[in-house]
């Protein structure tokens, strides 16, 4: 009996968030004999407990996806909602009321760590009643945290947009290069420093900048810090730092809190710093050189520009690889990347336990962190073949066309 | 008799600086019956008086500096130095010296307003020396504030930067449309706010983001600017605000400065806060609603992925055009566009008195700014061919490759 699918984003939003989406969707209207409508939940699981759905299937005729597939941001929007611990709230029966409704068979859930919780808790849920409806979480972070994957999607167009900006970056700040200064560069990433670990890729040549780089996964020492940049500064006088915004004591307290117990707006509320713009201070004040501090922002998550074909062709696989192991009878499980090869680069897809997953995250191993401050060779070869290859995008009077609901 | 030239780079760089210094470069290594050496002067005049220079024409035959045309940056690397107004001061002669001894014949400068006004005071002392050495302006600012030329080489690619990033961003920004929230995006422009005005071209259809654009040439009112957030979230739930770096309230005193006076880092200094993060914690005050500040940064300036090819293009031709303009016997002179259609886009190359240039700046046109809050059609029919064609770069293992001095 053919039954229809449904396929929701949640967590923040990556560049290649909806390359995944196109994939899921693209699969669910080809694969006729096991599907009829392809919906769309609107802002996730919150939304569509509201009654928020689109028949997204329906633009895949109309030739609109392929828009989709190449658009940063979330295009069915997204939402931070984490369904309760216990199962025996009566927002599961409510939500499972909504689904058999619709004819749901098979449920896609594009997201990272919080996302594969909600996939979890429906799975296990599901067992508990003995619905036979299948859930799939298909995985998107920039944060490359999660466990039971060689990388996830997002992570690759992120790096590099990273590598290429931080190159730029330190070109930029080198022409005043008969003075000295410091550029302190801070790169998402609240416990796992893999996106700032891609900082190193930017290198044209040995002992090229950035020269110094701190992921969260080292507690963060400020003296010792202070002496490596003015090390540093004796063979680079421009040099470029890439830190994390979560680096911290290794005690719980973020370098970026240091900085928002003193500063203190007009209306008396604490001014909430970047650990870039605390660092930006300390330079100044210990070492008395120009200083800049630079936050890549949300830009390093949504840009086109810069998108990974390799990233953005393993996420469309991903939603495919999600349909087809639902059609296969998985559920509970998450798509998997397995490498075989880095030279020449080969990768193949698996599922895993998505109970594993959403309890777990997975740090930059020690190994490949040098001295606290610097990234191993291990790591490039990791992180080499995920930024490969541009993507050509559609555009209108010299800038991208992206795909938006109406 | 041939004569040598030598070509330098001041202020701020942008994406196509080098694309100028190529132009120069590829021309006079062209123009073999009037010019022998090319040379390059090291961090500008600054370096050049304490003897910095290199042969940059000896880069052409090696095919070097066809990676120049395409490096973010001043490959010379740049200064902030200020010749003295007072043409009598001993420096002059010292530098003249410099110049005569490398029987230097023509004098190449890449920059803006600040660049200009040295080109002026050294083609004023050539003449009253008498000497036929004939110094030429090539125009660079992403700031497009410079009179006398329709814009500048520099504006089109960091425009298509801004318009192509804050498009992205509205897109991040509006994956939990079922919260409302603010972004304000703070971009370069302390006097002039062109470039902040490009912010306009990122709308997809009328009314989207970003609904409000302030720019320095109106005075910013702060209880005005929180009337129009709270009507525009009305309409638009996720809304986006570009700002100029540069806003003011019209009688001196920068947005920024409201922060900084207050804010104070653990060292007792002033926290250095930008217009941006002023209003974020102004709008959290004052509206509730969840905001977020992101500042370009110098990202804007040196962006090889967003290469306007239009804007290369010109850049280049720019730099041959100078040397032309100097072979056929200008001098004390800048490089200028002339723009004769839009619809097709038609430009010619002319040049003006940089005495004019060196003490002027060129705003938004009053009539170009609607209500104080948004931009005209005008100026979108005005920036849109600057933003035109995409730039293919040479890349090596996923990345742009970029040159630098050895």
């Amino acid at each position: 009996m053919k039954k229809n699918m449904i396929v929701g984003q949640s967590g923040g939003p990556t560049a290649v968030i909806n390359g995944s989406l196109y994939g899921v969707v693209a699969e669910g209207v080809k694969q006729t004999e096991y599907i009829d409508h392809v919906y769309g939940m609107i802002n996730g699981i919150e939304g569509f407990l509201a009654g928020n759905y689109m028949d997204i299937g329906a633009m895949d005729a109309t030739g609109e996806l392929e828009f989709v597939r190449t658009t940063p941001g979330s295009f069915l929007g997204s939402c931070r909602y984490k369904l309760p611990e216990d199962l025996n709230d009566p927002v599961y029966p409510e939500l499972f009321k909504k689904l058999e409704e619709k004819n749901i068979g098979y449920f896609f859930y594009i997201g990272g760590n919080d996302s594969m919780d909600t996939v979890s808790k429906l799975s296990r849920y599901a067992a508990g009643i003995g619905s036979d409806i299948r859930f799939i979480g298909v995985p998107k972070t920039i944060d490359n945290d999660l466990v039971e994957t060689d990388h996830t999607p997002g992570f690759g167009s992120a790096a590099k947009y990273v590598a290429t900006v931080v190159r730029e970056t330190a070109i930029d700040a080198s022409v005043y290069d008969n003075k000295k200064s410091v550029t302190i560069i801070e790169i998402m990433g609240r416990h796992a420093g893999w996106l700032t670990a891609a900082s190193v890729l930017a290198r044209k040549f040995e002992g090229d900048n950035p020269v110094l780089i701190y992921l969260p996964e080292v507690a963060f020492d400020q003296d010792e810090f202070i002496e490596k940049v003015k090390a540093a500064l004796e063979k680079t006088p421009n040099l470029v730092v890439c830190i994390s915004e979560g680096i911290n004591d290794g005690k719980g307290t973020f370098v970026c809190e240091y900085a928002s117990d003193v500063g203190v707006d007009n209306f008396g509320h604490k001014m909430l710093t970047g650990s870039g713009k605390y660092l930006e201070n300390l330079v100044k004040e210990k070492v008395g050189v120009k200083v800049r501090s630079i936050e890549f922002n949300v830009c390093q998550r949504c840009s086109s520009a810069m998108l990974s074909d390799t990233d953005l062709k393993e996420a469309v696989n991903a939603g495919v690889y999600g349909v087809q192991a639902a059609i296969a009878g998985e559920t509970g499980k998450m798509i998997t990347f397995i490498r075989h090869n880095s030279h020449p680069y080969e990768l193949t897809y698996g599922t895993a336990d998505v109970n594993i997953i959403c309890n777990e995250e997975k740090p930059v191993p020690a190994e490949w962190i040098i001295d606290g401050c610097d990234i191993s060779d291990a790591f490039i070869e990791y992180a080499k073949p995920l930024i490969q290859g541009d993507v050509s995008l559609p555009t209108k009077d010299g800038l991208p066309i992206f795909a938006y609901r109406k």
